[in-house]
């Protein structure tokens, strides 16, 4: 019958014949991208694994998992680093502002990557960063080819580039079918920030 | 310029004029359901919310979040429920055991939401529930209808029931454009369990 609370003490631990470090691209226009990559940093964190996660297009806004990462027992960082959505109604920005932060991203993102001190990194709504020119395509994919073999590495945000999707393991497209704010429901928190 | 380092001190607070809690359904064959559904209780978390989640077809082999949420400073709770894929190669328990384990979830879905402790319930896998019919469609109908009106409801696995998109506020469908498995990668901890 049901195991009623948390979780069964005692239970089977699937272990691969061979590990190895997946790059997984999370794009589309659906909800769930950053939300799907925050899962597997929450997973990764239950393995006992180091988790770097840089935020693109983030920053200007509060969201939920900077406390929450803040009240884990685990080994994950999390680097804020833009300045919102750039081009989006409402940001104040200039596209160069955005650019030179995001060009500050990558810097940090080799630097973190040379450091071999990460099981799994997020690069979350980096695609978005190439197709808006704010990274280069050639910059992503030289992350791609540096990446420690035994280093998960999560590519997050719409419109990936088809050489990005080339070079991954696992790619998941989220459409949208519907969401809430076509009817005019502001974000709410816990689902949207 | 980039702010390097965790997070910014002060930010933005984004707060919609109204708080509602919405039904949010995360289907398709590709990955990221469940993780997407984990991703929003972190999220939760980090706003002081209490979260329930029940896995209505897990709970055969060990997976990364049942030690994450230990270590966490938060109201999350995590009841797994199942054992298992249900008609899933390798699976060894009947259907008769699988629809015995999934009721008595539906139990204990009920006797959740009836006590109104949580802001965000996650329904793990219960659209395959319903598919597999381990779960009646008019009993998850009904669950929608007694949600309380402020806590958000999320209801992920494959082959969602058109009627629960119907009442849902806002549903995704993750698309596979590629596995790793399709390379015969075995599933690796922190990205598939």
């Amino acid at each position: 019958m049901v195991k009623r609370g948390t979780p069964p003490d005692t239970i089977e631990r699937f272990e691969p014949k061979v590990r190895q470090g997946l790059i997984v691209v999370i794009t589309g226009h659906g909800k769930g991208k950053t939300t799907s990559a925050l899962g597997m940093a929450l997973r990764a964190c239950g393995h006992g694994m180091r988790v770097c996660i840089i935020q693109f297009m983030k920053g200007d806004l509060y969201a939920g998992e900077w406390d929450s990462i803040k009240r884990m027992n685990c080994a994950i960082e999390l680097h804020a680093t833009g300045k919102g959505f750039c081009g989006i109604l409402g940001n104040p920005y200039p596209w160069d502002e955005h650019r030179a932060n995001a060009q500050d991203a990558i810097d940090l993102v080799q630097e973190k990557i040379s450091s071999h001190n990460y099981d799994l990194m997020i690069l979350d709504e980096i695609n978005n960063a190439i197709k808006l020119k704010l990274v280069d395509l050639e910059q992503v994919l030289e992350i791609l080819r540096i990446k420690p073999p035994m280093m998960h590495l999560i590519l997050t945000g719409r419109d990936a580039h088809p050489q990005v999707i080339e070079l991954a393991d696992t790619v998941s497209e989220i459409q949208e079918i519907k969401h809430a704010y076509r009817k005019r429901i502001e974000p709410q928190p816990g689902i949207d920030y």
